[in-house]
């Protein structure tokens, strides 16, 4: 499988998300314009994986600058419009600032800097797959059998490098033979569920069902699922998780079936300067998204990319480092 | 607009409800085949409807044996598969069983009864969209403006003749003058809430707006629905209520907001005969329903058409007769 995301001779090259499953096409982004077109669009998408497009953005926009004869505040303003191509995942804001620190180093200290986050991403991933597996064998060892997972939206390997995370999850338990399969989301309106997840899923032979995202909740009612795991755009210092729309159905649904909500992030995803939910910027985009092509011509939409889930619906949050249980955040 | 199901010349013409909102096509079906095809794959949908075209069906059927020689067993077959069309809305069975109740009596009088049917369907439908408007006028008291309501599927004229049951009481708020918009779940994976409410909303100049079906439980958690309004297509004897797939998320998040989960229904959807949610069959319809276009080829998916919420999370159900407030079921 070609690479998420790289940086080579001087570029980035990149999966375009937008096109999967029915084509795999590589984008090459030479600039900063087309790394935040690529970005706006979802072809560059995942919380880690915009960390990490964060950093090799910079880099980019270093490289332009020198070819095209920006000045400093020309440059600044570039690299501005980069962590700000999406606004609720925090990893971008994040790893755009570290790059830009580096820049009085040079270039090639930027450019070390971003393939270093890459490979920092891939390997915590890892990590938090496996902590996370640990957990959930534990957390739900009265399932009768293998586990049956609920997830939503795609954290695998194309939004995290590595494993993944909440699908990494998956993948660890899968490969310790305690997965029974996994209940994949759809995740309207831009069906990452149904395009992405199903295609990482299939491609890793674990067996799993594609299920409309007003459904999940009543089938965990119904005791079809062991746990749900999700990953998350950005937690707040309080446990609050901003997340794909419709992961807070999911967390309300397990809440009243007793099953636990899992949240599987890297460290860099938790943001302990963001108080609670409440003060997460949610991205409402384009009515199109929803209205084309059912709806009659002229349907208005609102159309919210992310919710929150409050920490209290939050049996725990697993990063590569530690696992912070319900109610138990430092304060 | 034409009526969404009536009986002509000894025929039953309908408005095809799978074509819609982006043509408006009119059924001629004439054999008991096309009812029931007609039913299977949506063109005639809506627990009132279904109703309606049950009784229509039976006229139908005898018309056709008539014409074809049928004998009583081969009568009663048909009348079986008509029946059996869809599984879920208790409405279907029991207008087949009482129009095939009038058989000994002649065609004529089965016709008379189907299209007492299709009025007394009409009539209770405005009933109960009165009823309900006046319940939530009163529920909402503490609501700082005109009424934000959230809603599901499609239970309008479409669903119901009339003025339909869930979409009939945002009708009469919007009469009343007390309506602010109207939030409209788009109901994957058949679109309902998309093609067919915005559709009816837009022609009666009802201010709304579509969105995700995972966004909805957000949304109401964020403060901006004073109501959760949805139909049924059966409801047990103690009070849970089968609807289409996603309502169950919004009566959790409804129940969690603490603003009204009103369920509005004609009494002939109310089923004594079935003690509680677990005993009502849900309709598993086609994977590709979901999968195609989005999914890889060969995914597999789970189709559950409807859910159950428990009666614990209904506030209300208004029928045309009386409101049954929760926890108040006859025992």
């Amino acid at each position: 499988m070609e690479p998420t995301i790289a940086w080579q001779d001087g570029h980035v090259t990149a999966l375009d998300q937008a096109a999967l499953p029915h084509e795999v096409r590589v984008l090459r982004i030479t600039t900063v314009d087309e790394m935040v077109e690529a970005i706006g669009r979802l072809a560059i998408r995942g919380a880690p994986v915009l960390g990490a497009a964060g950093a090799l953005g910079v880099a980019l926009a270093v490289r332009q600058g020198e070819r095209d004869g920006w000045d400093g505040a020309r440059l600044a303003a570039e690299i501005k419009r980069i962590a700000e191509a999406r606004p609720t995942a925090v990893n971008l804001r994040r790893e755009v600032g570290a790059a830009a620190a580096a820049i009085p180093l040079g270039a090639a200290a930027v450019e070390d800097l971003a393939v270093r986050k890459l490979e920092e991403a891939a390997t915590a991933s890892i990590r938090v797959s496996e902590r996370g597996a640990a957990y959930l064998r534990e957390a739900c060892d009265a399932a009768p059998g293998p586990l049956r997972v609920h997830t939503h939206c795609n954290t695998g390997a194309l939004a995290c490098l590595g494993w993944g995370t909440a699908l990494g999850v998956v993948r660890a338990l899968h490969n310790a033979g305690v997965l029974s399969h996994v209940l994949v989301d759809e995740t309207r309106p831009l069906l990452q569920g149904a395009r992405l997840t199903c295609w990482e899923l299939r491609q890793l032979g674990i067996e799993h069902y594609l299920v409309c995202d007003g459904a999940g909740p009543f089938m965990i009612s119904q005791g079809m699922a062991d746990a749900v795991v999700v990953g998350a755009d950005r937690v707040a210092a309080n446990g609050d998780v901003a997340n794909k729309i419709g992961t807070y159905s999911l967390a309300l649904a397990a809440h009243r079936a007793g099953i636990p909500f899992v949240v599987a992030v890297p460290e860099s995803t938790i943001d302990s300067s963001t108080a609670s939910g409440q003060a997460i910027p949610l991205e409402r985009r384009r009515e199109e998204e929803i209205t084309v092509p059912a709806a009659p011509a002229g349907t208005r939409a609102v159309n919210y990319a992310f919710d929150i889930t409050p920490a209290a619906l939050v049996s725990a949050v697993v990063t590569e480092d530690r696992i912070i249980l319900n109610g138990r955040w430092p304060s």
